[in-house]
């Protein structure tokens, strides 16, 4: 699971929830060096929010890299809906294939982060696990596929708890020998908002930090440490304990001041800070806490359906004009 | 997963918890019809706590019915730890062989409840699948198999959204056919404090509820709708996310108190009941945090740990006099 | 998994083996008391044979009970193609629904066989945890259900080396309790021919005997013993490794004849009987073999398709009028 | 799962086996360039064989490279007697230690070779994903580590048909980056003897080919193409089918004869090599049964018992001077 560099912000690694952040602060004005637009799907409840950091203004505002952050919303990730699900899939198709290098014979290297034996965390495993590879094919039996088929291969490196070497080392080493075009590096994310849980898909072309804690740049997946570009994508799985806590806490404030609104809470309340209030929360509960997480009672079940939306919309991005029944004639 | 009768108490299935609730409201008074006594291991961290609820005073002030509640603490649990989990096993089979029956040729049927897809709540179905079993052999080969032998069989219901059926008439409907002298029951619980997850074991004699509602008397697993007495295992191994925010609230309260004593906040505080507030914390979550809970990163780990120990306290308990290592050779 | 009555016929539980078997012996003439007919799929590899069985004469010649034998053959069971698999799951929910009891508000109890914890045992368990059950709903929410939806409920009672009870009474009881008008068990089945292995579906009306051992007739589930019809879903994984032996080792007689006709070998093979040969070859395999058996290198994934297939084809079949996407709404 | 490069012998991974032969073959007289120790255990029933193949001769003779090879043979390792397992660890946790390179601040990288998504190859996948790995204790927090732990990572490279990249490249990706002092590699293997299977652990100094093609030198691992020694623990979970069948028709075809000795049917044997019968067998098998195998049907249940043999031995022999209980301590 990704942890990004912590700003006094809640805990996230969604850019939409950042930017939503800023947008509230902002009153709704365009934030300098940010672009922001958002498509409905027609049918069915999907919203798609593209967030371009263009330059070293919006870097700082979002504290991420300036690159595209595609982030598709839909409920119906995470319910047992097929027909909801095909459409999921070519939302993200579509926009995942704007992600990449667009050029002939293309080489990919799927890389699954987190760790397959925490059910939240499994999401990456059971997508590298999955996705459709064909680079030994085209190795060994290139005149039994189809042209239009590109070369994938896919790499579970697993997490330094359970290997002892740090994630990145393990693509590195791997990436230096089969040198693709471009890593797809999936990863389960925290997310603020309870509603976005296993329902929000983030996709970018910045690269990702697995597991990395606050400011090891060494550690980080990305054009600079892989020479290739990384895309990443993350679905939140897990909300971080005391962000849940501290946001709970704030409607509660609001709910209280509705009932009394005269009282002088308030201006003790504006004596402490958001960053003050979250650091107090995390402060009790952190000895309880640490390695308490919040997340979905079906969670087994989600991400089913989570990881077939991913390898699914990667085998469609990474091979166009090839059909997914025809892809899966090559699975193994 | 079992939900217990809800009070106004923030959400617990822990005896323990309700118990040392009352303690601490009677300021260490002895409470009426309700005895409490504890022991510690010698070496291990393992602490043992019996409550005894005497009669209908015990039973309205712990919101429990009469019986015998045994209660098991120790971080070891959850931990990698061979040698104390031995220990841990020896301490729990004790404890429960004083709530069997005493009897000569028992036969014991043991039911994992609860939900074997999410794993915070596999444990049941965990333990009925690994307990040695022997009422088939004493049945068809009862001279390849030691006197001191005890019949035993175990059943695992499913949950009623996954089989559409009642637990309890699942369970009832073996039991007539095969009439066991008691019942074990094994499920996960929910509770209150983050220290006891995974790492608490209840036992009492007094039966239990599998996803029962509030008043729902029909569904109870007890020695009336069974026939025969229903001993219940349970270990939390989650907490239920709105008690845990309205928990941290309270010390982040006093914390904040302890800057700034003479707020006239405090006053407001005493207007709002604790009931009151754990309401406006579920009202808030409810809508968001229906299908989210609090559980352990390393779940899957744990719930290995957790199912040796029970299954392992069951196959001594059930069959004295003779080892675990020679019980082991019955396994199929 | 389950064990049929064995004749000397090499071990099958498979209708469409035994048939075949008798054809062969009678030259392509009409078996009496036998009727068989075949039907192919337009479009993909996919073959249906009815065999029913009319009379004792021909319930002697195959050994299995009168009734309706429905056996579904197809490649595409065991393959990634999801687009075969709609067409299966179209033929085997058609097929179902003519062995089904034909009346308004059907009560269907699921009955999964098998055991979870060996892969090629597991589909009975896989099925019955993915099948949609409304019997809850309909008891205790019934306006929120469509009219359509009939009655099902779903039960997973394991294996008797693993719950110490005879896996019929696990079922009675439950069905005593609840009343269903039809049984639906489904079980993994061993097939004598490797090309069948994971590319067959077997559907009769005639009950099924979970792992019962040679005339054991009490351990049957049938109509007679449980109340009610029972239509058995059975699909082989396994080949039982001495039936396996025998058939190579026919065919290896028949490549060496081929090369060497006029062998004195030939008369000395007439001399051993199929049955003799078969009972030297248990005779050398079985106290070796006892433990092992012929099963897919890819039987975890295959599973996977199997289930899926099945558990659709029930929803379907069960609730005529309401598409499969509108069934999976109501699915948890 | 490892496949070794063939002669005609039956399929076989097990130097052991091999051995054998040779020694029938050579009516028990010593075998030149081999040499061959066997001990037995005084309790338990485990017995280890060393074979050294100690020039080219014995390399030629035994179709393995020079060094090493240490078997160990119990029937109690697919056993659930956890006392007789603690006697295998230590013999097969010393064994390990002489295998390994004499050194002081050794280290180790563990890989679990085979696939996880098919049980009886998933043995090296549960190896690496359960030893105690250490080298990021060491790098990040060398001074909360005992001294005589030793530098252990490990890695679970997946298989090609998953991967699509060679699994030497991947290994070699790796190995180059943290460069280890040795590699011990862990897979699945073939064996020829039915009492074999799950029975035997092997092990040997010389290296190992990941589902290697015959003659494919590139796709070894081993000293000259991974840069440093490579250990290999193997155990045969599974038959290949073909050699079943070829084994029991030797057998079937010693029986015939005892019953009619004079038969020509001997002279036509004679005439048939046991090369010649071993591939009519495989063509007659090989359409049918490319993807079919014979395995144990409790594999799930014994492939728990192998894994914790092997990484238990694993994390005793590696670092020495420091016992099995304190080893866990710093598990994860």
């Amino acid at each position: 699971m990704t942890q990004t560099e912590m700003t006094w912000t809640p805990r996230t690694d969604l850019a939409l929830e950042i930017g939503a952040n800023l947008q509230a602060q902002s009153q709704n004005q365009a934030i300098e060096g940010i672009a922001i637009q958002t498509e409905n799907h027609k049918q069915y409840p999907i919203t798609t929010t593209s967030i371009e950091i263009l330059n070293e203004v919006g870097e700082k505002a979002m504290g991420k890299p300036i690159g595209h952050y595609i982030t598709i919303e839909s409920p119906k990730m995470k319910e047992n809906d097929p027909e909801a699900r095909r459409e999921i899939i070519d939302v993200v198709s579509t926009q995942l294939q704007k992600l990449l290098p667009q050029k002939k014979d293309l080489s990919i290297l799927v890389v699954g982060l987190g760790n397959r034996y925490a059910t939240p965390d499994r999401l990456g495993p059971d997508v590298s696990g999955k996705v459709l590879v064909t680079r030994h094919l085209k190795e060994h039996a290139p005149d039994a596929i189809d042209e239009s088929i590109n070369t994938v291969s896919s790499l579970t490196p697993g997490v330094m708890g359970l290997t002892g070497i740090e994630t990145s080392e393990v693509i590195r080493g791997v990436a230096e020998n089969i040198k693709p075009d471009c890593i797809i590096a999936i990863d389960a994310l925290a997310a603020r908002s309870p509603e976005r849980i296993n329902a929000t898909i983030q996709m970018s072309d910045t690269g990702i930090a697995p597991g990395a804690g606050i400011g090891n740049k060494r550690k980080q997946l990305n054009a600079e440490t892989m020479g290739c570009p990384v895309i990443a994508i993350g679905v939140p799985t897990v909300i971080d304990t005391a962000t849940l806590v501290n946001d709970t806490f704030e409607h509660l404030i609001e709910s209280m001041l509705a009932h009394a609104p005269d009282h002088g809470f308030y201006t003790m309340l504006q004596q402490v800070s958001g960053e003050e209030k979250y650091h107090m929360i995390r402060e009790i509960l952190e000895p309880k806490l640490g390695n308490l997480f919040v997340t979905a009672k079906d969670i087994d079940e989600i991400m089913v359906y989570l990881s077939e939306i991913i390898f699914n919309s990667i085998n469609i991005a990474v091979h166009p004009g090839i059909g997914l029944d025809d892809i899966n004639k090559y699975s193994n």
